[in-house]
């Protein structure tokens, strides 16, 4: 049986290295690409992945997996070979019910849906778009009838980024959060308003960037496994363990944008470059689940990155890097600023206490557009009206609106939820961590970050794909996903800056 | 029959594709990957390698060559289907006559050379390299015995860069320029020298990197499908018509190294940006061969950038970057100082004087080792040997002579023959242009190029690799590769310099 296994794990070994090929072409398209390169890398990028997929789905890996699953059953479980015929296969069945016409088509229609969604945003024209959606949304339909039966459609989507979740679940957790956010965000309203004008000011870019790569390595990134590069949109990328690149963009006039972002992305990398090594070139080496790896980069972002003992050891250091702009804000004022609550049009523009609202509104519009119960063309009107109930704004227009992220135009339905998830996952992981380690706002305050890192590594990055989300939280956490602690994290948090 | 030829461009097309993605992976590997990659890397383009090597060595490439000859045959010989169909199925059978495993194994002993030779370089000490060069040496006679009967072994080798080019042919000529480029040493040796210390001065490099950019722009680079970086050795890689992507390194204080390197590239550019769009995602988008690409870079940085004329033009723009350098320096001098000949122990660093001699040196000793007649042990005595005869100097060090090139370690043995053969023909087409161009060198001297360009796309890149390099070659200038245009823009331009 070893040689069956190293059978498979050496197709899986090239399918890996053909997936992260795939994440560099996208990696250059978005960083360094000359803008004439862009047809042709189409191409490259249909060729690589259309031939992963064959190799991952080929008779040859059904048949290894056929053989090994007894074999596997007698082992711990746990261990890294058990888990690894177990997401294989998983992966497996869920690729090989999907025709590769059907592939091919998806990849085709979101292509031009890409293409015209860019357009329709810049002129902030639905219509544009709205055949393209329809056409999207129709394959999602398809795609979720291949794998009934099924408790909830919108199931098969979510499963897609959150293996095993399932739809009533995410329901239920949201339900107990929207009043409970929405009454916070109503009793901040209410309070004297905080000042950040002084974020709002000019920030010399190479200053910003240096001290974003400072922090960075004192959280513990490898920059020798990693760089940092500038893009449209930030994102984080793995060609493996030990390269592990990130992205960040620039505001010339607001110090947060950069900054928060570099953290942010610090996360997933952090996640990334502590993923167990002898899971590399196999499934496993990737993160549990689009929540859980949102998880990490909100947790160095916020939790971390924007809390009261970090600045107590930055804030000096940043100081002397924009003395000008900073010499006479105190450091209250600094943490205040920088924790401004404020509802806003844009999801990626929102803080804490009003993200989450902007994913539920999402959520609930894609889960009625794959129930039927909505159409494409009165996305706009449903958009406006819930975002009056939620956050009490009314976009101008749909780019503002609707239109506003890109994740549709791509194929990706299902994706949303995994960011409140993540949110909701850090805070759970924040309150088991400080219990785990309980000096930990004191180690901040230091300006050190092994303990946490080291606590992250061992209960969530050096497992990788091997667990469910929600397997994973409750091993962790011992409880599943649950919203209580972000809530309390939130009421704490405002309570004290705005003295409600 | 069409039917047929569809297949056969989808499948080459796949492999197009994932010889591009591989060259996207080195470019990447001598950019911007982090250190801790380099590991990873080579797995990554192993398995793309090897999957674009398996499937262009496919049956069902044969079957298909089979099927399309016959049709081919009826075809207007230099039609590209034609010309498809014959550039492939010689490529077809060379590949196919290695079997797999030898191709593997001389990966593997290249990967193990390569590194033996940094240290072996780093150190100068041929002994850590030599049981790696015996390797390289042995698989490639082994490689060479596939081929048989031939009639000089080293005409295998010597097809892989310059198809159908032989041994004999390289001989008759090296054998006509060598006497001369001596006697021409020579006579410039006895001749008051020229000064160049102006070169030797703080270039900024920023302004450096301006000014090549600009002058390629000039020269006709099309900056919207390509890019500049820095890397330890300046290249060109083109993953496409549409994303063609240079480098360069820049020297503080010499400005000579950045700017002539960028100009090299270009020309190189210039080609691949040229080659005919109807052979994309083709084998026959490509350049004819590497004499011939060559070819375009040395008539770029030479016989344009070191003319006479460019700088009647360019010259009071590159002082306006460097005024305070170059203000009190007059245009003869300059043109002199870059002009400087002076024998030196390094190939990359010589003029266009002595630069053949060291190719010379390098193909004399490549054949006898793969006649046998020389053992790689003997190599840094004859080496120095030969140093002395040809250009009077004897290296104090193995790394300054034997040790000095990476190609030998990478396993590219009858390379070094195409940059003096390119030297030949640049001067050959540029005999021709000059010919159909009457006015070339006042367009030159006016700063411009669309008219060399253009004469150099109709004749030379829109044909890619439709052509062997001799067949190309006859068919623009009336004769084959021919060593006396070189000789008399040699003598032409020294005898002017040096007063000869």
């Amino acid at each position: 049986m070893e040689d069956k296994l190293k059978q498979l794990k050496s197709i899986l070994g090239e399918v890996i290295d053909l997936r992260y090929v795939s994440l560099l072409l996208g990696w250059d398209q978005q960083t360094y690409m000359p803008p004439g390169g862009a047809e042709d890398r189409g191409y490259r990028m249909a060729t690589v992945d259309q031939i992963a997929h064959v190799k991952f789905t080929s008779n040859e890996v059904g048949k290894l997996l056929d053989e090994l699953e007894p074999w596997a059953a007698q082992l711990d479980p746990d261990s890294d070979e058990a888990r690894l015929i177990k997401v294989t296969r998983r992966e497996y069945d869920k690729l090989t019910k999907v025709p590769p016409e059907m592939v091919a088509e998806l990849s085709q229609i979101a292509t031009a849906a890409f293409s015209a969604w860019q357009k329709a945003k810049a002129e902030s024209n639905f219509a544009k778009f709205r055949p393209h959606l329809e056409k999207v949304v129709d394959w999602k339909r398809r795609y979720v009838a291949l794998f009934a039966p099924f408790d909830h459609a919108y199931d098969v989507l979510l499963d897609d980024f959150e293996p095993g979740m399932k739809t009533a679940e995410v329901k239920a957790i949201f339900d107990v959060l929207r009043p409970q956010q929405m009454a916070l965000i109503k009793a901040i309203s209410e309070r004297p308003q905080v000042d950040d004008s002084f974020l709002h000011q000019p920030f010399d870019e190479r200053k910003q960037w240096d001290f974003g790569i400072e922090v960075a390595a004192k959280l513990g990134y490898d920059w020798n496994r990693g760089r940092q590069d500038k893009s449209a949109h930030p994102f984080t990328t793995a060609f493996g363990l030990d390269d592990v690149r990130i992205t960040t963009r620039f505001l010339p006039d607001f110090f947060s944008s950069a900054f928060f972002s570099t953290t942010h992305e610090s996360g997933h990398a952090l996640y990334d470059q502590g993923l167990g090594r002898s899971l590399a070139r196999t499934p496993l080496a990737d993160g549990a689940s689009y929540a859980i790896h949102e998880s990490q980069s909100r947790m160095w972002e916020n939790l971390v990155g924007r809390s009261h003992p970090f600045w107590e050891g930055f804030y000096p250091r940043l100081k002397e890097y924009f003395p000008a702009q900073l010499g006479n804000v105190s450091l209250e004022a600094f943490y205040k600023g920088i924790n401004l609550v404020q509802p806003s049009l844009v999801r990626v523009e929102s803080d804490e206490a009003t993200y989450n609202l902007h994913i539920m509104l999402r959520l609930e519009i894609e889960i009625s557009l794959i129930e039927g119960s909505l159409q494409v063309k009165d996305l706009p009107e449903v958009w406006k009206a819930r975002m009056q109930e939620y956050l009490g704004l009314i976009p101008p227009d749909d780019a503002q609106g609707v239109l506003q992220d890109v994740h549709w135009s791509t194929g990706s339905i299902g994706y949303f939820s995994t960011y409140a998830l993540g949110n909701l996952i850090s805070a759970q992981l924040w309150e088991r961590a400080n219990a785990d380690i309980p000096d930990l706002s004191d180690q901040i305050r230091r300006g050190e970050f092994s303990g946490l890192l080291g606590w992250l590594r061992e209960k969530i990055h050096r497992h990788g794909k091997k667990f469910k989300p929600q397997e994973l939280v409750q091993r962790v956490t011992g409880s599943k996903i649950d919203p209580e602690p972000y809530l309390r994290y939130l009421r704490t948090k405002y309570s004290e800056i705005y003295g409600l």
